[in-house]
């Protein structure tokens, strides 16, 4: 019998009290009951958010609130500036053009967050660039970008910032009102603690005048219904009580740890994570590294996938390789909802013994005192 | 403390061991071990569709898997047919409208199921229509509809059969392939005992080739996607891990049953609600009653949501009023998944307790008598 360790980005591992909120008996969800564990939870998404506008909850993947996040707002042929570092800028690249908007790409290199003024460039040539696509946290090369930043160029336009903070939310700060951010979507399998199967997204005033014009097709992820039963604490389909019902629980932690430390425990995770990974003569991927999880290039004669693989087989050690071409050369640890210091030790533990296993040469326990100088000095 | 009695047709009880199994630790979901788990899911999803085509699985409420059921095989302006008996016809009449589809209606009366002759003679008249999208069972009047005899007119005719399952399967006989249907839906939390958050679609190969023409914009309800990753045992985008890991468990319990006893019990029981109902004084709503769900009339000077109320209230015992204009007039017991005789028979104890409190004239104990009779005589 194995531990289990997930230390993923996504899902990432679930406390045993989130577990057990689980496994209670099912309420309805046309209940008093059920309706005040909505809104509460509601009220709570708020603050995670940093928003007073309304966060609307949907039974899917992240995935489904990112098409949401398209699907709401546009018109066909609408021009849109879509930020692509990676897998998920390419995603939403992919949603907006199935969706017939025309796609202006910002293109990245691998680990690059993107400039600013690139950004402003963009936006003062294309003047019809009615929304930006971007991510809070990209996750496949673990590159945080600044949100901030792009608010503050989009202010004025009238155009609006989408984010995907599906992995970011909760470890990398966003400040989304205060950084005018129109529409944020996230997902509960990764800050928030939970296994996966609800999607988050926010709206602004701002993006729901763009709402009242989208002439695209929805109904499952339509907005209008969506923010008419959130007046009543209520949803228009069933949802996934039972994850709902974690999510309160999930909350509660969260606000009782207080957001700003835990953003500042994450900064500190990620910090002695590549301090810990550098000490073993690794390179860490990203030119601006996220506090959500962290991408460190495998030593050239061990395979990535090879070695996720091997710790997942001899110890039950879930990390992430890397995805499509990054497959074999890049491997990420997550830190992020509940994965804390004590998990990352082991994370290094078994991380050494794996690569000393496969051959490379280091100083074995060398990671693990630099990540408790770091993390504890 | 009250105890949870949940019978209603969806979400129903959820028993105690697949409650267990949701509060397990969680894995990754690009594992070996899930991939395992995924593919005996869907093995077993296969014998409960009766059917050898793929059954894919989506992260979403069954409303998602209908947007599915649309969204990917017709093309603006293509022409349907909606048997609109009820909320659950509508909400097929609006999807199609949604994606700019002409749909020809056939609005059955209150409690009605469509004749044949009656769709026979659309189809005769209307030669370019390109789909059916109807109901097994129509769960805001508890009415079971013929599919079979559907199937028999459209097999030979260049459409296909969309079969809306959500609250029928696993009651309500359904023989997929054996009668012609093309494309069945369902959901997690009716005939298969978990809590909602999992949609669910087969595929048939005509329908596979009206994918292939399909012009309609969907990105995460795409099948073009969820089949190529059905093929490797895998899911395009993070799955429901925890309700999958549940669902295997649950199909376990259905297969040790077997699906044919489990219809015949549940017709069986559906027999016995309704003539305990009768037995009441009370009259069944539907002409063509379901074996998932019954509809009573409530009595006239009593509302059927004020009834509803008090019995979650009072007992904790959940069971359902009407939809809309019919709130006030009905009320809905289930008999699906995991509720069987000894739960009907404590709902009958407390109904009756419940109209003999408000006002409501019959004898003490004869519906449970009348069930008793029915059900083991």
């Amino acid at each position: 019998m194995k531990r289990i360790y997930l230390i993923t980005p996504g899902p990432s591992a679930v406390p045993s009290f989130i577990r057990e909120a689980l496994s209670k008996e099912l309420i309805h969800h046309r209940t008093e009951e059920f309706r005040q564990i909505l809104k509460e939870v509601c009220v709570g998404l708020k603050d995670i958010f940093c928003t007073k506008n309304p966060v609307v909850i949907f039974s899917s993947s992240g995935t489904g609130a990112m098409e949401a996040g398209v699907a709401n707002f546009f018109s066909p042929q609408d021009k849109v500036l879509v930020i692509n570092g990676g897998k998920f800028g390419e995603r939403w690249r992919d949603i907006a053009k199935i969706y017939n908007l025309q796609v202006i790409e910002l293109k990245l290199e691998e680990g690059c967050a993107p400039l600013i003024s690139e950004v402003k460039a963009i936006l003062d040539k294309e003047k019809d660039i009615k929304g930006v696509l971007t991510t809070l946290c990209e996750t496949s090369t673990a590159t945080v970008y600044d949100i901030e930043g792009m608010g503050k160029i989009l202010k004025d336009k009238n155009a609006i910032l989408i984010v995907d903070a599906i992995s970011g939310l909760g470890q990398d700060k966003l400040l989304s009102d205060e950084w005018g951010v129109d529409v944020v979507v996230s997902a509960s399998q990764k800050g928030l603690m939970l296994p996966p199967g609800l999607g988050f997204l926010s709206i602004s005033e701002k993006a729901k005048d763009f709402l009242k014009n989208s002439k695209l097709p929805r109904y499952y992820f339509d907005l209008n219904k969506a923010l008419k039963s959130y007046e009543k604490d209520d949803t228009p389909f069933t949802p996934s009580v039972s994850l709902i019902v974690g999510l309160e629980k999930a909350i509660k932690v969260i606000k009782e740890e207080g957001l700003e430390k835990r953003w500042e425990k994450f900064a500190k995770l990620s910090m002695a994570t590549r301090e810990a990974a550098k000490t073993l003569g690794l390179e860490i991927f990203s030119k601006s590294p996220s506090s959500s999880v962290t991408a460190i290039v495998s030593p050239s004669n061990i395979k990535a996938s090879e070695l996720v693989k091997k710790l997942r087989k001899d110890w039950g050690l879930s990390i992430a390789a890397g995805q499509d071409e990054l497959k074999d050369k890049i491997f990420r640890i997550a830190h992020m909802g509940w994965v804390n210091q004590d998990d990352l030790i082991v994370c290094f533990s078994l991380l050494e013994k794996a690569l000393r296993d496969l051959g490379y040469s280091f100083k074995l326990g060398s990671s693990l005192q630099r990540f408790q100088e770091v993390f504890y000095g």
